[in-house]
């Protein structure tokens, strides 16, 4: 891809035929919300590692305390396997010596192996923002390039605006590309900064500048047309072999292209090793320790790695699933480290109901009897407002009951519940009072407690503990993570119908119940209940009663 | 784009030239964790209508007793203006005449001007999912194609799998899309139903089938690359002429190419008019109202229309923004019903508090002070969960009272609560009571009321109806008519801030209005608080306290 013929001496280009360049640790973190500690920093290198990028961007050192002092402890403390280690800066300031300005000097000082110079290739930006002229500009970019390389180090250099600054002046973005190039850059990049562009504009404009410049080039995509991924694809095939991206697509605004699409797909359907072996089958943690590092919940229909991404209403077609999953799935999950769902829904047939017991590890033995039970309770419960593939711990109770119904003549439970009482009281000084009795048997003792909360579903939740934490001390290690509530037939007013999704984890996992009621206590009620008792049933315990 | 020289008289055809097809009520739906009530597809029918798609996907009507149930009432309740109800349903089962299928008599009864039609165009699934011949496939196509238009219906047809199809029998699947046009479809819709395809394979087989069989295309995309909104600009490239989307992307698995980003591409970036006059400009809210209604939180970063879709992290480019902000934003946010944010400081304030003012008929008439004070407050509220985009009639109390403040020293109100108090109590037989009692003063008279319920929000409404009818008669004709809960935070399980909106309606019209607590009673009582003071005020009643 290395064409050029008046660029510099080619043998000092490694051969790395395509690069995987991840700037989650710099333009990613740029994303609204997101704030990382060097800690943070260093935890998301090491899983990048891991991934097996051939580049990450650690920040722009001298511009961030922050980020100058990540470069310091990344080449202390982590031993990278696969990638290398990237510093951001910008080119010279105008009417400077390279060598004289403070922030280039500070990109050596990082000890990163790589730069990334971003220069302006829009001539109205180099007006505005940096004042000078496009002349000037051309300098800029050489003499920084060149000064870099001169101190050994490999540099690639970011285009911004480039693909605006094309329409506008394209001899002057162009010549931004070759002046970069020729002074030894490694690869151009061509980045699509407010994110505007279409991919077939980017085909064009890819090829273009290529045939134009000879340079190597890369791509850096942003997402507001929604198309970042499509984009970086386009431009790989116009010719750019390297691609800039996030994880998770993180970044400003709507975000970066996301990598975790780009690489699937070039692994997956352009059949490109770019990955070292075996880690595309990583994606899927990896994709989801990253979000639980900057604190969030991962997008659960994220393509390839979302918890819904390979999820699937069985209804119509769950037994040609059986036969055949491939005509259902675009990929085998298990290639990106995901797994096929089967979701139980209002259409679900006796074919999905057998497929859930097998992934809950419960034999149904194709027992048509009791499938065609569980089959008519599911349907009878759904229609009543309960939903089930949002709540796999209450379809295992169901189930569980069908099955010991059916050995021993009736459900068993860990307790039995008599009466529960809430109140919530409005007091003239405009305080709340939340007060819920919990009366109750468990192991044929009969147990009486009250508590008080700051809602009366906290105020239930934490009777019933007391009621039970001296029974079963399994319960102390439950923690309610998650409360959803959703009106049913929502246009009856307050006479709706409510249903409550609970979410509750111990040391090992979490799961999810569901409760519905006519009224959002008495559903929370039903949602808490087997939330406790499929936190036992995990743990082990023996129902009692 | 209707050039085929075989197909049925073109004078049948109305002049169309470019469909925007919704099926969010149909395929969007398909999403896991959405659950939609007949109420609900109601609602976003009427946000599509007044959008201005051109076809509204309602469901599967004879398949689904809630679908049935929404083409009956959408024809009687929804006065369409820009959009055609489209019913879905299958071909023919095989071996039996079209006018004999019960679920093809379905589509007919469901009174829908238009039907989409299924058919499979994938060798593997005709032989898998119908277990029949690849000969007794197109039969059942041109069948049900000829009976439907033979009954005025106007027909499209869905190549289910098509690109799949394509690639494993690329005769019988051209042979599906030919059946289908000549026998009367208006449109042959290429549907990547396992969304596996990137752009480029898109493009290249609409135009190889385009030209093949000269039938008018659609695409139908499924998002499991991130590709789907380019799917279906590179099948608009290639010449196709009907694009079928949903609603912020909702859709099995990852989901389906969404609505927003596609129009505003077709319109902004092709400059091709898909949507009348000034609809686009309504993007935003219509995107976030339809997510409120499935009650999933809208998307921050989704293109166009994601509150921080066009959010700067200001720094660096802060002044150059200020002097140009097109040369950093791809569109003016204007032109989709978005707006800038600068992240760093807040301008905005004053001048939409100012605006929305004008808008409800009050005149702040430049009041620094005053407009400041209001700013302030909302901030206050905003920060503490209350959303006023979503309640109007919260907001308008809230600027009433502060001008009263500063008019007469304090808000006056139509009566002063004591306090109140809910029970709901689970009795031993399993059946629920729910109480409540509220103590207020009106017109100088103290009053105790006390009413039962089916819930204890229901039971509050009553209690407070009861306490007030005698003194407030209007009161009476005031009907709940929604009721939604969101708990904010949800990560700390049942200890969660809880926010509540009520709609409620008079013979003149309807209002929301919202309510913050740290549980879903109190916040469901300032609801229903501002819901009645908001009622009052409507009705031309001066506050008595």
């Amino acid at each position: 891809m290395t064409d050029a013929t008046d660029g510099p001496d080619e043998s000092l280009r490694p051969d790395d035929g395509f690069h995987v360049f991840d700037t989650t640790l710099r333009d990613g973190a740029q994303r609204e919300g997101i704030n990382l500690t060097v800690a943070d920093k260093l935890t998301i290198a090491r899983h990048l590692d891991d991934f097996g990028v051939g580049f990450i961007e650690g920040g722009w050192p001298g511009a961030n305390p922050r980020d100058t002092e990540f470069f310091q402890r990344a080449q202390q403390e982590i031993d990278f396997r696969h990638a290398q280690l990237v510093a951001f800066g910008a080119t010279r300031k105008a009417g400077v010596r390279a060598e004289d300005d403070p922030q280039v000097a500070a990109l050596l000082d990082s000890g990163a192996p790589v730069v990334t110079l971003v220069a302006k290739s829009h001539d109205r930006h180099v007006e505005l923002a940096l004042r000078t002229t496009l002349e000037e500009n051309l300098a800029m970019v050489r003499d920084t390039v060149a000064y870099l390389r001169s101190r050994g180090r490999r540099v690639f250099v970011d285009c911004e605006h480039f693909f605006d600054g094309y329409r506008a002046n394209p001899d002057h973005a162009t010549d931004v590309v070759r002046t970069a190039y020729e002074a030894g850059a490694d690869v151009v990049v061509l980045c699509d900064t407010n994110g505007g562009c279409l991919p077939a504009r980017i085909g064009e404009v890819v090829r273009a500048v290529r045939e134009a410049t000879g340079a190597r080039l890369g791509i850096h995509a942003q997402d507001d047309t929604g198309c970042a991924v499509a984009n970086t694809l386009a431009a790989v095939d116009a010719g750019a072999t390297h691609v800039q991206c996030t994880a998770n697509g993180y970044g400003e605004r709507v975000g970066n292209a996301n990598l975790f699409p780009v690489v699937a797909a070039l692994e997956l359907k352009h059949d490109r090793r770019v990955l070292p072996p075996g880690k595309l089958a990583e994606m899927t943690r990896i994709s989801h320790a990253i979000a639980e590092v900057v604190n969030l919940t991962p997008s659960t229909h994220q393509p390839y790695v979302g918890l819904s991404a390979f999820a699937h209403k069985a209804g119509l077609h769950a037994s040609a699933i059986k036969v055949d999953p491939d005509l259902y799935q675009h990929i085998d999950p298990e290639r990106v480290g995901n797994t096929m769902r089967m979701l139980v829904s209002d259409m679900a047939g006796r074919a999905s109901i057998e497929l859930k017991g097998k992934e809950l590890g419960i034999d149904l033995g194709g027992d048509r009897e009791l499938i065609g039970r569980v089959v008519q309770r599911v349907k009878e419960r759904e229609s009543a407002g309960y939903t089930y593939e949002a709540a796999d711990a209450s379809f295992e109770l169901l189930l569980r009951g069908e099955l010991q119904r059916e050995e021993a003549g009736r459900a068993r439970r860990y307790y039995r519940v008599e009466s529960w009482r809430a109140i919530v009281e409005d007091r003239p000084d405009g305080t709340h009072a939340n007060e819920a009795t919990v009366k109750l048997w468990a192991k044929g003792e009969r147990i009486v407690a009250t508590a008080e909360g700051n809602g009366p579903v906290n105020a239930l939740d934490r009777a019933l503990r007391s009621a039970l934490e001296r029974i079963y001390p399994q319960l102390a290690s439950l923690k309610l993570t998650d409360y959803k509530v959703r009106i049913l037939e929502g246009s009856r007013g307050t006479g709706s119908i409510t249903r409550v999704l609970v979410s509750t984890s111990d040391e090992q996992g979490e799961w999810s119940t569901v409760g519905v009621a006519e009224n959002v206590i008495a559903a929370s009620w039903q949602a808490l209940d087997d939330a406790y008792a499929y936190g036992l049933l995990r743990a082990g315990v023996e129902p009692q009663e």
